[in-house]
């Protein structure tokens, strides 16, 4: 029975890979378990009374349109008013350069969809988004990657990275990046700028994160870097940055909103690739990110969020201090949900994370499957937004017991 | 400019073609218009109310799951509740059958990803629906198609079809058919499934209107007639049939939720491929549908869809008779949201769009991009579901003069 299916898959399938995380999710059902694993926001931030309020106006006020189908690209006032938020003395977007998707995973897919052959090359800093090397798999692409230190990816490696094989794009996060939780220099933004134009390759900046800084200066992104006038730009490297945004991490990932922008040329190739796939993204939960941004609601919203994540960062932080052994280093991010643990040369995080499991029941992701060509065998992700301070300290010292004592049978053996 | 991403396309974008319905809504927009070309469902049966007082309740009792990230097989209630309120004497559905989806159409995406190589052949009935074509396009399959009549696709015609290509699945829509309004008979839905068995050809069984019968008897669907224990099933052609279904039709196509039911093993093939394109479908919404499904409100609710329905397709049937040129022929729906118009031989209906646009702002949908394989340039689709039974009667005594004149210059060249 299950050979009559097995042989009729297609060949894109053997590409598919279930999500480490996603296993990992089940795992920690259990309510003793604690989990930094799942980039989850943190759900007493959730706006439950405002999006109530707001859900009851709508209905009232616009029920057909929340509820009837609607036009691929998205509701027409939200992508309006994201488009004339985005813009600023040097930058103009206009609505034609906007498509609002089901979450930012959706614009990856959707990009992949219109840009990659198989074997095409994806430029990417390495660790990357896993959840993006997902996305990708099935349009069968290879990847060229360049490591990162604490500025983010290291730009001085890129030109020797381009001289063997032309990337179709350049994926990357610069803001609080997923997994790291670093953040590209502004310099260092200049110089991929600078390089990225020079070899006419084009950058997906995935930005899910960048609202959510609590430390440190605000920078610009690469979008705004290369600004100017974005929607009828004609020359140099302006409108060849693609920027994916997400409403899943300043209002609520459930309602999987997220939105795109890029030239209004590759928008409408979106927008075909869209329409092949769910029609358009939910009329009524986009009329709800509508109400809320045309009231100003997330320059009060966010702050809140930016102050809770401080602090479970800064627990975290002192938790580590306390509690894990000498010769383990970590991240120290300014903004986003994660920080980034390297363990000492030869160790493995995926041992250590089937051991946390079964002694404390804790939870994180291993780090190698963020690597696209191998390799990060001795890191791991945490995540601080979702678990309570108490919890975090709690979790942080449980996995510490159990890493000590990993390292002391290493050293032992040794 | 344009020219920089040209040349950076994935081969698969060519097969992408923006659908002629979505060119179409844009022409409609004006107040004047009528349009029956989108299958929109009439507004005035939305469950404004209901849906207002579900949201709070969520909102009130469960607002993390309603807001969070959620599994990507869907929540799981409402997967229990559908698996529980599908089975019956003769068909055991379990929760492991059943995936979420982001309106069917992302269950249309989803099984062509993960079963169609390039140049496979898909089965279906010609005319089918449109919105599958277009999803299964960038996957670049080759279809064997099989004429229907008014009793459905002519199983008498299936062997021979079979004869020379072997299709990885067989679409089809048993009941209303989107674009022909025509249900397959029971004696023919029985014939198909003994050839599709004989043949081991799986069948995509796409189901939107069945709820909506408002003439004539229920019929079975092909998953009930293979049934019997579905979850486990072990032999002959039990468990082959994967079924299509939404709630876009019997709640609001605005919440974007269908789902899909399939043996286990592809619902975990299914599950991996939707992680790779949206993550999961938007928790809230998932929500609201298992609340009323819980309640019993589809059971008060649908009814009242299908008296307007029948309602519209009287006036709409009666306007024909009235206003249509002899020659023209229509098929009677016994539910659904369509009637499919075969002009004379020879006539064109795209060119009659064009007409019926200028003179009379009035909008269908020409019947040639139903054929995956070509033909149909004299007919063309009307939905009756979302114009009032006024602008019904108005818009076919529009369309009827437009016609009217095209067939007295046809003679008069003739």
């Amino acid at each position: 029975m299950q050979n009559f299916w097995d042989q009729r898959y297609a060949q894109r399938v053997q590409r598919m890979r279930s999500s480490a995380i996603r296993e990992l999710l089940k795992i920690t059902e259990h309510p003793d378990a604690i989990s930094f694993a799942g980039g989850l926001p943190a759900p007493d931030v959730f706006p439950v009374e405002k999006i109530a309020a707001v859900t009851q106006k709508i209905l009232r006020e616009h029920s057909t349109q929340a509820l009837q189908y609607g036009p691929t690209e998205g509701y027409r006032p939200l992508r309006e008013l994201l488009a004339q938020q985005m813009s600023h003395d040097g930058l103009s977007i206009s609505v034609d350069n906007i498509i609002i998707t089901s979450g930012s995973q959706q614009g990856l897919d959707l990009l992949a969809r219109i840009f990659v052959d198989p074997d095409d090359y994806i430029l990417t800093e390495s660790p990357t988004y896993m959840g993006a090397l997902q996305v990708f798999a099935p349009y069968e692409p290879r990847y060229i990657t360049i490591p990162s230190d604490e500025g983010g990816v290291r730009t001085d490696e890129l030109e020797e990275a381009l001289q063997h094989n032309r990337p179709k794009f350049m994926y990357i996060l610069p803001n609080f990046q997923n997994p790291s939780g670093r953040t590209l220099t502004l310099q260092r933004r200049q110089h991929l700028l600078e390089i990225v134009n020079r070899y006419g390759i084009p950058v997906l900046e995935d930005d899910p994160y960048s609202q959510l800084r609590f430390a440190g200066e605000a920078l610009l992104s690469l979008l705004d870097l290369t600004g100017s006038d974005y929607s009828s730009a004609q020359s140099g490297y302006q409108g060849k940055i693609i920027h994916l945004n997400t409403f899943s991490k300043i209002l609520a990932p459930g309602l999987r909103l997220g939105w795109t922008v890029a030239p209004a040329g590759v928008i409408s190739k979106l927008v075909q690739a869209k329409q092949g796939t769910d029609l358009h993204t939910s009329s009524f939960n986009q009329l709800i990110a509508y109400e809320l941004l045309r009231e100003g609601f997330f320059e009060k919203h966010i702050p809140l969020i930016r102050q809770k994540y401080h602090e479970r960062r800064n627990v975290m932080l002192a938790a580590l201090e306390e509690f894990f052994p000498a010769g383990t280093q970590w991240t120290h991010p300014e903004g986003g949900m994660f920080l980034w643990i390297t363990l000492p040369a030869g160790m493995d995080s995926s041992e250590l994370l089937r051991e946390a499991l079964e002694q404390e029941k804790v939870a994180f992701v291993p780090g190698h499957a963020f690597h696209p060509n191998g390799g990060g065998e001795n890191t791991m992700r945490l995540s601080f937004s979702n678990a309570t301070p108490e919890r975090i300290r709690d979790g942080i010292e449980r996995l510490g017991r159990v890493l000590q004592k990993k390292v002391e049978q290493a050293t032992v053996r040794a």
